[in-house]
């Protein structure tokens, strides 16, 4: 979109504004003075743009796009689908939603809309096309963003026969349906697809293989939304990329399914920066970075931040001067093309009239915030370069949105507290803690890209992992994998015969129990002179042909192996029996980089510092990060690695960012 | 009412005892050798006194009014509106209300009525009337009790439709409504006042403009019932005084705009002592006796009380031998002309049959509990004077029901509590520590009847506040202010160009951001060789001729100002920048109470006592109690000051009350 | 029903492997393998006995029947009314339930019928009627199981006209009703048995007597659905006898009610074994085995209990090795001739998959859990003889389920916990550490068999228990009863002129008041140089003849009594005055069984051991488990009591379980 350098701005409102025209003026003023270079446009205003039924008020929209314009600031335009107007849920109910429990909501809020409704659909589609036809050629405009942070369900009669119809054509028959669903249970055999009824705690919460295609429904439901909608913008005559604004670690929908209709993946970021130590924060903030990153492996948008702090969490906490702009910059470090605001007016009234803005309600310049946004502007500025530039990954963990939905709904081992995110953060950390950079893959996508892959937990088994998985396996890849993995098929039923299904060779064992823990409960695994601290799961395997690296300490299945490695074919399977601290996964991540010789950014890592690189043609860059308490010595060779910000002397402070690049 | 003494009694149901008319008699015997003079009728007897529709029995009542008359009792008599007969929420299903989620209650519970429905209303004016009429000149009858402890509100489409009109007499247009609401945030413009639907978890919880007129209307609309059933008594033939029993620290009603309607104040009192340590018990009840007493700026009642515990809280724990007396008396001292209990007989079944009563369900009168009703009775005996004198203040809280309202709706600066009846306690401790009295105001009040007036968060500005203030220092008077005040409109729309709004002056200052602290966050206040610990909130203000008195310890903004001081006009206008601990309350009031020259009811006050005064047009009255765990020395000159409650050894014991009077 | 052992066996549902029958056949050769020589079939299996309305299909169970018969297994056959058909559901709306707020239910889940249904009481009826013409005289079958672990309770119209013809049944005319209600509490009369409404949060939950007696109608609505599927049973023509299993300490129904209905009692048994210490695990168990047993004072059926960890809890432990074993032959002593799981065969789907079972989705019977059920299943046959044996106590505790539903509900001294059932399992404890057998008994039965009776808070009295009391103490037997009795009558009316009612002379004593603590709160009991630490409740009593055993230390009343004793006729009457901690108990039942001679199985019990016994015409069986850490020394004299569990050497190991007999 901008190739010339990074996109600097965000969410802006002018329709809450039109009454003051003397501020809209002053926000271009403000907007050029910190560097913005564009605002996003049309979120929320459908009843501005259409106040009745069929009649459009664009002319206020074409004037702030004219104004921005004249002064270099480009517009991503947003669709507003993701708020309807009043008269719309007035005169065609059914675009309101009706809940799980088949209560109807009334008007309100944001999410509230049926996405199976054809009056809704035919209601957006014109309106959509209608900004396609006038501003599809604006010179400002540069990218659609589809509705906004697309989330929620609807269970209202169009959307059961839709489920009923989406149902059908996946299993055919109702028999195959009953089969993979077992049904028998309970005696829930249904005779005819147009029986079901989507998941309600009024009727049915305890089929899983339901609530597992239902959630596939919903998320199949709304990309067939999204794709509605980027007809209708087709239709209206442009050809502008167009994206969709993702959520942190959101369950409601499987975002890769969104890949194929997309050009470009956004998402916006809130972490609660200064309620645990920062580097806790910054490593899960890197990690929803990267997530969102693989998801295309390709540069993604910023497209939502705080700058500073954000009204509905618990605790509206400032964020500490220099934050900003570190905060900024590890989402350009980890891949992003854009550092986007909501908002750039703080709006007046309404749910979000504290959240954090560029200028606020004294709406003066002459303010800490709006000091750090301009800084972070200029700095932005200073690496343009980096912009459009990818990054490279050797290792990567597998993280299926369906395995994590099926295996939180399994009525399991631990139902209070699976401590899935948790684990996979362990893994992520070890390998992060080294300067390895990290992609994170469903099970649909291709293994054979990277030297090791890890597997935490990887419950469900589909679109033939475990084969994918032998072959890699047996092509020399590095496979770890934990307990609990390959225990039920796509549709949560569990296989027959023995568990890892379809690996037990390749791993060289079966699991044979599982054992959950208690809070209180700890178990430790030992061996190579190590302890390490086991807590809520513990797997027993029987190993076959498996070498044991590591045993259980305590109780019944003391002895019993902890970690085991199996060579097969050209590779290496590992499999971590038990859910193991932190320590275990570093000086195991850093065993394996070692043997493996995978990439590291630097040889040694203070605590603390984020490292990460992009690279583009001819450049490697360095992005150097310190979210600890004290400054950090980080050497470097400047003359091969040349620092991009300013003078370096060896030293990184606390939220300091330093950029280095070096020729290829 | 009673001039000649205090009123001490309470609720008494006959109505549920008429199958044991030896009950009744031997219940008259009891009360007078308890010194019981009073006993409030009729609450919750409409299905007795109409059991069928239009079918009306009232000559039991009349029976039990000439009894008590006979016997020297008099009757506070309650209308019935507070609960329904079956057969009329039967036969016209619009009087029982409708929850937020638009679900419809069935029959049952207490405030389960429609206060808008007409059916409803003539219903109840009907009964009210003809009680009017029968009793309203029966000599024992001496006061109304309208409706009980009023709460609750109803969403039926008569609710609905009464709210729209409403907001159409309020804001006349409906362009006017949404830039109140700033509705075109989420696109939630309005076309019309009929598109407006009252607030829900099935439709709109985020919109604090309606959310606010929501909660005023509920207020308007319970006013107005009360109005009616007022009307309806006086359309019978009725002048005698009129009252509603309010509730602690209630927010469901704005309990200042019953002041017109009613002629005296009361209110039902419940505090869980013995919880905490008696004296925060003591001090929280003074507290609620001071906020009902300032309502008319006249004596109360204190019309509910428990003899002894409590049985729907959660451990109902006995009151200590001593301490009913002393509680009663504390109504007293802060302002109550009676001592009033429920209820006099303890019922035998339902939701409160383990209720405390004066006679329990053994029902003789050799128990703890009658022995201490009965010394209770003889000390107000002894004290009748002081019925009918007032209480005199020189300090106030700004303490706005409205304010409070939007403030906890806000979606601010800390979700997970505001703390701010603790910040309220905190200032009316420090002052009351001090002996002096302290009234309560809401911003529709004078503030020019006092030396030192406090306003903790006062957040939202109506009422023409910020000219009250402005004028009120440059008057003299000193005015304390905390963080978070003047930041929105009547409306909750943010005031633009800087807060406190229209007062940037007055302190000499401008707040530039609001930090929130989680529950593990510290810092501190310094300053005059003094450190007070400060949690939850910091304000960073820019001072613009204020005086820092003390200043932040810790974190990037320490340094910066967390106490200032600004001269304006002939007073002085303080800023509290954070939420000090209570130690600054305690130094900075008794600082301040020494400048002022306030009065104080003594010149130490050891730790654990109450004291207050009251006043007549010949004495002064000073009321001094130990909620403390030790006797307290307590020195008087008795030349002066009087005992008027026996012999006086200097020392006041644990839950002892001793009253002084001196002439003026 | 199989006189000649016990039965071995549980659920299994071959209707979900149809499919695939090797898994049949295959099934059959392990449970030969296990020693198992029992299922039970037909649970949740309607949609399969009958798919389509009116088509049955019952060959698929006859054929399983006829192997298992082959295979000399025996079967218990389940009717399917617990799950619905879609089907069924589809056609008949009025067959799923309403919830207390009035929703309705759509289909799903296990309970969801309306047991009053005349629709659904026809279809049961006609396959009960079917299953029994077909299966009844099967030589292989052996018992019906009616339905399945019964509970909840539907709110539809026809449950509310059943209701109200139940309560007019009761109580004849409106005003009896509203006399025992007490309904004229907050106005609550009604005029006719036609405005009654179940109990509703959207309605009426505080008046106590409507909710008990819908609890009642609750259970009698229940048993008389039992009733109609028994008739059915019976109408088809067979006469075997019938059970229905009952659930863990479950509220929901007054089990007492069923035992004329049924054969014999089951029960499900799922403890959360290792969470806590296995003492306190196994203590717990123990009692409700206790409980089981007394309902008919005859050997129970444990009907479901889990082979290894159990999928739905919190977190799903695995059973140790050995645990197995021991919990099982914990039924037996206890009183149990069967030892049944659910279940034979894990569901690859749904809600249960990851339940225990004995053959799991694994499928070999090289697992642990399948030899130790194996080894079950040996010990079971080594003990054979004891089946059908009984278990003789001396000592009983009452345990009203009205008496406890009523104090639930009360609104009383301690709505945060009353900890009633703590208080009888203290009681229990301090007996079963003695050795001694206890029965369980409610208000309705005899104490008449017993030296000593336990009535841990009686709160209600009923059925003439006062005379029953009185008779026994007169007649020489020691009755113990604590505070908080004889409070009510039996429609949760309080009793006028003192309590505990009608029983003040016999234990010397009345209750004044009622003291409740908070968490923080502690007393203690003080005499006879022992001191005993109080919490939650101290009733002050007045003693008037009772002789003081110990008395308060703290507080006000410090120096009241805290336990009395009274001599009454020819026996004596104790009442406890406080909750005691468990030494308390310990040293005072020790007390008493020493006083009253109270047969005991050892003479000394070390810590940790549960010692029960059983006994035939001819013999004398005792069982001696270890559930502490440690080996425990317990020597016998092994001439007279042989062990028939192999050598012994006068230790018992954890998990271990040691069984003598002698002959009488």
């Amino acid at each position: 979109m901008n190739q010339s350098g990074f996109i600097y701005g965000g969410d802006y409102n002018p329709e809450q504004w039109l009454a003051m025209p003397e501020i809209l003026e002053q926000d271009i003023e403000y907007m050029k003075e910190a560097h913005i270079n564009e605002v996003t446009l049309g979120v929320f205003s459908w009843s501005v743009l259409e106040p009745e039924e069929g009649v459009y008020h664009l002319e206020w929209l074409e004037k702030i796009m004219d104004q921005l314009y004249k002064n270099e600031i480009s517009v991503i335009l947003s669709t507003p689908s993701a708020a309807r107007p009043k008269w719309l849920a007035d005169k065609y109910p059914e675009v309101l939603r009706v809940n799980a429990d088949r209560t109807k909501n009334l008007f309100g809020g944001r999410h509230n809309h049926c996405y199976t409704s054809p009056v809704y659909r035919e209601k957006v589609g014109k309106i959509d096309r209608l900004l396609s036809e006038k501003f599809g050629k604006h010179p400002a405009v540069k990218m659609w963003h589809i509705s906004n942070e697309l989330s929620g369900e609807c269970h209202c009669p169009l959307c059961q026969k839709a489920f009923q119809g989406w149902l059908k054509k996946k299993y055919q028959t109702i028999d195959a349906l009953n089969m993979s669903w077992n049904t028998t249970f309970w005696s829930h055999s249904y005779q005819n697809f147009e029986q079901i009824e989507s998941p309600s705690p009024k009727g049915e919460m305890g089929l899983h293989g339901l609530n597992l295609d239902w959630k596939r429904f919903v998320t199949d439901q709304t990309a067939d939304f999204v794709a509605w909608e980027k007809a209708a913008i087709r239709a209206g005559g442009s050809e502008l990329p167009v994206t969709i604004n993702m959520m942190y670690d959101f369950q409601g929908l499987n975002y890769h399914k969104f890949k194929d209709l997309i050009d470009v993946v956004s998402w916006d970021n809130y972490p609660t920066w200064h309620k645990e130590a920062e580097e806790v924060t910054a490593l899960d903030t890197a990690l929803q970075h990267d997530f969102m990153r693989s998801l295309m492996k390709k540069p993604f948008l910023l497209m939502e931040s705080c700058p500073t702090s954000t009204n509905w969490q618990s605790v509206s906490k400032l964020k500490r001067p220099g934050l900003l702009k570190a905060a900024s910059l590890q989402a350009v470090a980890h891949g992003s093309d854009s550092v986007q605001y909501f908002q750039i007016r703080q709006s007046r009234g309404a749910s979000e009239k504290f959240h954090g803005a560029v200028i606020d309600h004294y709406g003066g310049k002459d303010t800490r915030v709006f000091r750090e946004v301009t800084e972070t502007g200029e700095a932005l500025l200073d690496l343009a370069q980096i912009a459009g530039s990818t990054t490279k990954a050797q290792a990567a963990i597998l993280h299926d949105c369906e395995s994590r939905w099926a295996m939180e709904d399994a009525q399991g081992p631990r139902n209070m507290g699976l401590q899935y995110m948790n684990t996979v953060k362990k893994v992520y950390g070890g390998l992060r803690k080294l300067g390895v950079n990290v992609d994170f893959l469903d099970m649909e996508e291709n293994l054979s890209d990277y030297r090791i892959v890890f597997a935490p937990m990887l419950y469900l088994f589909r679109a033939g992992i475990e084969e994918k998985i032998r072959k890699f396996v047996a092509d020399g890849g590095t496979f770890v994998m934990t307990y609990w993995s390959g225990v039920v098929d796509e549709n949560d039923l569990c296989f027959l015969g023995g568990t890892p299904h379809g690996l037990m060779d390749v791993f060289g064992l079966r699991s044979t129990e599982l054992d959950a823990l208690y809070d209180q409960d700890v178990n430790a695994g030992v061996g190579e002179g190590k302890t390490y601290e086991i807590r809520n799961f513990c797997d027993l395997v029987k190993t076959n042909g498996a070498e044991t690296l590591l045993a259980y300490r305590d109780d019944f299945y003391a002895g019993y192996p902890a970690l085991t490695k199996n060579v097969f074919g050209e590779g290496e399977a590992y499999y971590v029996c038990a859910d193991f601290e932190q320590a275990f996964y570093d000086d195991f991540c850093r065993k394996l980089a070692e043997e493996k010789g995978l990439e590291r950014a630097a040889a040694e890592i203070p605590e603390g510092l984020d490292v990460a690189t992009r690279e583009d043609e001819k450049y490697k860059y360095l992005f150097v990060q310190n979210y600890g308490a004290e400054p950090a010595a980080f050497p470097m060779d400047t003359e091969t690695y040349q620092p991009m910000t300013g003078e370096y002397d060896g030293v990184v402070r606390r939220f300091e960012t330093v950029v280095f690049r070096k020729e290829k």
